[in-house]
């Protein structure tokens, strides 16, 4: 048993292809090999699909999945193409993601007809979408079916992609200021020891954590996302289970997610596009489990929940305030290209000054109106703003705010 | 750098608190211990939070956590009680969950108060939820506004659970017939090398992996679930993002869940309880990527999207139909103290089959209402039903089945 591998003194054994991030064309770069079928061709740390993979290493003990099973990937190249942008030529903007991971079939046909096993990180389909505030905004005459980006049912046409994580170290590194050396160490012992590659395999500079990734949903001529001509709205959301999925009331989330997506069909139906980049990143990267002690914490503290000790109640808990890291979120703007959003659907001074940062204007950020804001949700709201949010036209009753009690 | 730790003859370290698991009470189990603040006390591997560990990680390395935090747990137990039930006391019903993860403050007061630092990795609070599906069947009079169950404004009082994996290792392996032995090597193996302990510290029963847990939601009285008198609706839901937030039309999910919902709350507004268990296992447990690559080969296949080749399509991209692994789904049951559903929204096969191997009584199953199958979900319905989903009154079309093509 073979516990860690050992970089050979040449860097990556002689079978595996050449990786060099950032190169300008596909030919150049290489591609990123971290599939298990034949161990001599991996260039990577990590496999693929993220904590996902645990659940196929479970497939393969339960006998249910061969070791060596490839994928028949016949019929699954994108609906529609991004790129290539220049972007993807510049090893600082992109480092949380591979730039050429949805076209792996054309980008690398000599790899795959080599015998080397090259598999996709993005994936991009086409669908429809029929969400009830959607339909409410067709009701109340905001949007108009007009047979196209609103079908005759009521139901969103939208081109949609996956999208795995993969790291570029020592991108990654930059990013937070700190040597890839301290980053690797850091990364594989405050796991728990997960990867010991990441410390013996310094010639490995690519690594594909096991943590969620990212979905699109693109509105409109997706071949007109970053042409940077035509107007662009969007929302950059942050997974929130019980808001999301079950319209918990404690937060803005699934309000604020569905005022996007109706701006960016209003968008699409003006001529221009939309975007909604839909990160896995529950309870601020904290997990649900954090999240939900931080509630009782919140709802029972003597005083009650106020907009006051909103931020305190998490930094107790889990030591900071937020794990999102938007240092890297700018990186698929990068990759469609990206350099102007029209309009945003964010309030988050964080998400703003990552854009910024990444030299992406943003024209005009759009409030969450206040009437979506759910009522146990004024505390965060009223937290936020104070905190330095950007919230034009909000009405603060500050003094006013108090969550509910636990057992309310 | 010490790249792996290997145990001493006697198991492990002196200074870590024992665990037997399936113990019959919570002095003689012993606490979990996979925090990283001191790793002598550790008897697990890996860490707490999932794949959100990864963000802590990165979190140390970017200076923004030091890495002796340790949580301030003040006012964060649960919101109600769950247990302790007999389940909690046999190896054998419950391997991939902590029965005591959310009472570590009370269960193990002494380890804590001794330095040991003991998380919870099961969190309980409450919450109002307003879905606007349950708004449709306040309207369409299906549901009353009773003031309780459903408050006055239309919201429905939950009280919700947040559940992170622990696995008990010889448990799993003997779930799914394989050795221990076997079971650690594969599972180190096929994720790339993640965790090298698990091959070398055969004295650590108990892993914590990077994957996404469960949340469950509860109505009504909540200390009457697992009474086995007081009858009780549930769903078994597996997370799809693109139906249960973005409602795209092409799976049942959201709309069953919903069903599901409203099932549950008719059924604590009767005296009885409702359980929804909402297992994070995205497009069958092979990721979003996976899923997408899946969809275009469905849609594009010669003869079109058809009922017929519904499951050959994912086994020829992910070499099995599904990897959800049910197994593993019964012991959330066990943990509640359930042994009687009288109310199943769901048509699985799998997880009747699951439950009833566990011993857990399905008295009735309750299939989706025809008129909540959107357009392009028929063709995943038929195939299930064809491949031996229950389908009571389901009005099969399956010679006239076919899935929308990718581009219309």
């Amino acid at each position: 048993m073979v516990l860690t591998s050992h970089g050979a003194a040449t860097g990556v054994s002689a079978a595996a292809p050449a990786l060099h991030w950032g190169a300008p064309d596909a030919a150049t770069r290489g591609p990123v090999v971290a599939t298990l079928t034949d161990p001599r061709h991996r260039n990577a740390i990590g496999t693929h699909a993220g904590g996902y993979s645990v659940y196929r290493a479970l497939a393969i003990a339960a006998g249910s999945l061969t070791a060596d099973f490839r994928a028949d990937l016949t019929n699954t190249a994108p609906s529609d193409a991004i790129g290539p942008h220049p972007q993807w030529g510049d090893a600082g903007k992109i480092v949380s993601l591979d730039p050429w991971g949805h076209m792996v079939g054309e980008a690398f046909a000599r790899e795959l007809a080599a015998g080397i096993d090259v598999r996709p990180t993005i994936a991009i389909t086409r669908a429809h979408i029929d969400m009830p505030e959607i339909r409410d905004a067709i009701r109340a005459g905001r949007l108009k079916i007009d047979g196209d980006i609103i079908g005759p049912k009521g139901d969103v046409r939208v081109t949609k992609a996956a999208i795995d994580p993969v790291w570029y170290l020592p991108g990654i590194a930059e990013r937070f200021g700190v040597s890839e050396g301290r980053l690797r160490r850091d990364l594989f012992e405050y796991t728990g020891g997960m990867f010991p590659e990441l410390v013996t395999r310094g010639d490995l500079k690519v690594f594909l954590p096991p943590i969620g990734g990212m979905t699109l949903y693109m509105f409109g001529d997706v071949s007109k996302i970053g042409d940077n001509v035509t107007p662009l709205a969007c929302r950059v959301h942050d997974e929130c289970n019980g808001s999301d999925v079950f319209s918990s009331d404690i937060c803005t989330c699934r309000p604020y997610l569905a005022h996007g997506i109706e701006l960016c069909v209003e968008m699409a139906q003006k001529g221009g596009t939309g975007l909604v980049v839909y990160n896995r990143k529950e309870g601020r990267a904290l997990g649900e489990v954090t999240k939900f002690l931080v509630y009782n914490a919140r709802k029972r503290q003597e005083g009650g929940d106020l907009p006051d000790t909103y931020f305190k109640r998490t930094e107790c808990v889990a030591g900071v305030q937020d794990m999102r890291f938007q240092e890297l979120m700018p990186d698929v703007f990068h990759w469609l290209g990206i350099r102007r959003i029209d309009r945003f659907a964010s309030m988050s001074d964080m998400k703003f000054n990552a854009l910024a940062r990444a030299g992406i204007d943003v024209v005009e950020r759009v409030p969450i109106p206040d009437d979506l804001i759910p009522p146990d949700a004024r505390v965060e709201m009223e937290a936020k703003v104070s905190a330095g949010y950007y919230g034009a036209g909000f009405q603060s009753q500050y003094d006013r705010t108090q969550g509910r009690g636990l057992k309310e």
